[in-house]
């Protein structure tokens, strides 16, 4: 297809197909004239994943090609490239040295070796820097935030993590399974935070509610 | 304490304490002099929740006043303050009425019917448009995102309802139980994604890793 239907089926203007093109977000078109490009379902496919992952996950260009690249990086091996392409993910940075960040590290070791999640000081997951630095925040605030505090929402992100690896072994090619491990995990957090909120509503209205 | 004082405590510089005080997001001091106010432990724990909910919570300062306006309207009951406070906390907009959105909202619309999850219909909840909006995203790219698939992460979504509300209700006053029920939405959002990433290191590698 041409670029204008391209632009049509995706409905990204062709100004902002062409800048994904400058910024190696969208891989090149196949050449027909001096001044002409065909792309195919590939092309609309990985469109639609950087709008989703610039859109919904809210992540800057910059950080999605970086996404993109880890995932496409073909001298990695399948557990190597899922976790680079992963690990690529935006992430906050860990939050200074005070009082109630050391004691946020200490519950934070202490839920790791509960949970018996391994390896994870040796090679420190980048997720383990925002973990710590929103425990230290809900320390400042005087809420209870231990490991036995923790526990159950380690517990619970377990099993999550086995529904998310199953959707991902849906996938039947290695190409697809990265893909979908990007995808997934930044497009069901919004889903997984809506769900909560609206999971309070109905233990709310359970608990407190009149009717 | 006086204003240099709380600066002290909390972190926060006393030019973003005054212009806290204006825009309403942080109580008044107790007048001492004409250009003199003392401050208390309840102004530094208010305090230190703004930062928490702009900071961690990324909350646009209007949107913070809104959400501690709520939890602070005492004309209304505790289930509806407790609501009034947790609507208040930013959602995304739904998204268009294309297909895509049709489909999610189809999905979703089952998935409430299989979580037994009442009254959603009549009142529609703020989380519902953005659950549409992700859900939609998810059907683009052309992932299984059918009731079938939800339904495991509504389940979860309960779980965690259960425990959050479990830590709401350890707070011996009712407005406690509504302080920590937006802190605990909005701060338990980054530590459960965090550790969703983390757990997705350790199940990646017990499927497809080789040591």
């Amino acid at each position: 297809m041409r670029l204008a239907e391209l632009s049509e089926r995706s409905g990204v203007s062709t100004a902002t197909i062409k800048y994904y093109l400058r910024e190696g977000l969208l891989q090149p078109g196949r050449r027909v004239t001096a001044t002409q490009a065909a792309y195919d379902e590939a092309h609309l496919r990985r469109l639609r994943l950087v709008r989703a992952l610039i859109q919904i996950g809210k992540m800057p260009v910059a950080v999605a090609r970086e996404v993109i690249g880890a995932a496409e990086d073909t001298s990695l091996d399948h557990h190597l490239r899922l976790g680079a392409a992963t690990r690529a993910l935006p992430q906050e940075p860990a939050a200074a040295d005070d009082e109630a960040t050391v004691t946020a590290r200490r519950s934070v070791d202490a839920l790791l070796e509960q949970l018996g999640w391994q390896g994870m000081r040796d090679e420190p997951a980048p997720a383990l820097g925002p973990l710590v630095a929103s425990v230290a925040a809900l320390v400042r605030l005087g809420y209870p935030c231990d490991a036995a505090h923790l526990l159950p929402y380690g517990r619970i992100a377990a099993e999550l993590a086995v529904v998310d690896l199953d959707v991902v072994e849906e996938q039947p090619t290695p190409a697809g399974q990265i893909e979908a491990a990007v995808a997934l995990t930044v497009l069901y957090e919004p889903v997984l935070l809506s769900l909560r909120r609206l999971a309070h509503v109905q233990e709310s209205a359970r608990r407190f509610g009149g009717g």
